[in-house]
């Protein structure tokens, strides 16, 4: 069964420190780690996303690199991992791929470390997906995504709350975080397994 | 009420690709990414371990640069949490630092992406935790930790099972989620919570 769950990394439209809307730098390890993350929980597809032409090129030869370069003999899981990733330069644009490659009605989620009133739990998520609904999972680098692009948003999910008040995730642990909750399988033993 | 639960990056022993014993090479972003879920999921101490002078140096470089130098300003954020770390030497300097802090028992836990016949559950490490016992959680970098090292643990947790049969996540994403499953609050509203 082909997977009902993407994600999407955007570097645009992203917040700095200062709350400013910006386009964020790629970082190396955000593509190897949350490709790897994708792999094992069956992610679908893997959109990173940014307007800029030499980030746009810097995705490129990392993942090439990996694919097809010297990193290919080294460790070829990388690679296999990579290979969930597609390029792209705006929301719109991976909307419109999925559209055109699935044909499905596809529900945005954005993630977020604040509370917001329209948040919902992951199990509701999860139903949904089991019930055979398809899904765009939203992650900003940088600060976080930008407010409005939140607001326009299908569903927000609940923040991630560990057990303290510190909320500083970084993004590859969060989206670990994330599709752990949403499809991770044998959490409990047997009986116990859990459905959330 | 003091956390019971402690966490240890090993640097040694751990494998090689080619299954050889080495100490690898401390990694920036393990230590950034794997202090901030450790302070968000209320980690006591988060120890990484290295027998190598030149690698403490470097540890000890980077946490001072974002608890006392320039980083501090820029985000105070990341200091809060780097200063969960201790730099030890070996895993029996670990041991012997948590004897001699706390004086409780402490059993050792280690996880690895591979089936185990001593494979024990989250719930069931979970609920010891909430009964108040003790453990040190124990990742290791490069390929994985040294296979004697594994058999001497009290537990071997579950592998992290994802959707697929792809088991490659990295070490900063293994930790995220073994602490979200033993540790996250909230996975599920009200009622539904989950207890595992």
């Amino acid at each position: 069964m082909a997977s009902n769950l993407y994600l999407a990394l955007m570097h645009y439209p992203v917040v700095n420190k200062n709350g400013e809307t910006i386009a964020s730098a790629v970082t190396n390890l955000d593509l190897h780690d949350i490709s790897r993350a994708a792999k094992t929980y069956g992610v679908h597809t893997f959109y990173v996303v940014t307007p800029l032409k030499d980030q746009k090129e810097l995705i490129e030869k990392i993942v090439s690199h990996w694919k097809q370069g010297a990193g290919a003999k080294y460790n070829p899981m990388r690679g296999a991992a990579l290979d969930l990733i597609k390029i792209m330069g705006s929301f719109e644009e991976v909307v419109e791929h999925i559209n055109s490659n699935n044909g499905e009605e596809i529900k945005t989620i954005v993630t977020s470390a604040k509370n917001n009133s329209r948040n919902v739990g992951y199990g509701k998520i999860r139903d949904s997906m089991e019930q055979g609904k398809h899904f765009l999972l939203l992650f900003g680098t940088g600060w976080g995504l930008a407010k409005e692009f939140v607001e326009e948003a299908d569903y927000v999910l609940d923040p991630i709350k560990g057990d303290s008040e510190y909320n500083h995730l970084s993004v590859r642990s969060a989206v670990s975080i994330v599709l752990d909750r949403l499809k991770g399988l044998d959490r409990l033993k047997g009986s116990e397994r859990l459905k959330c």
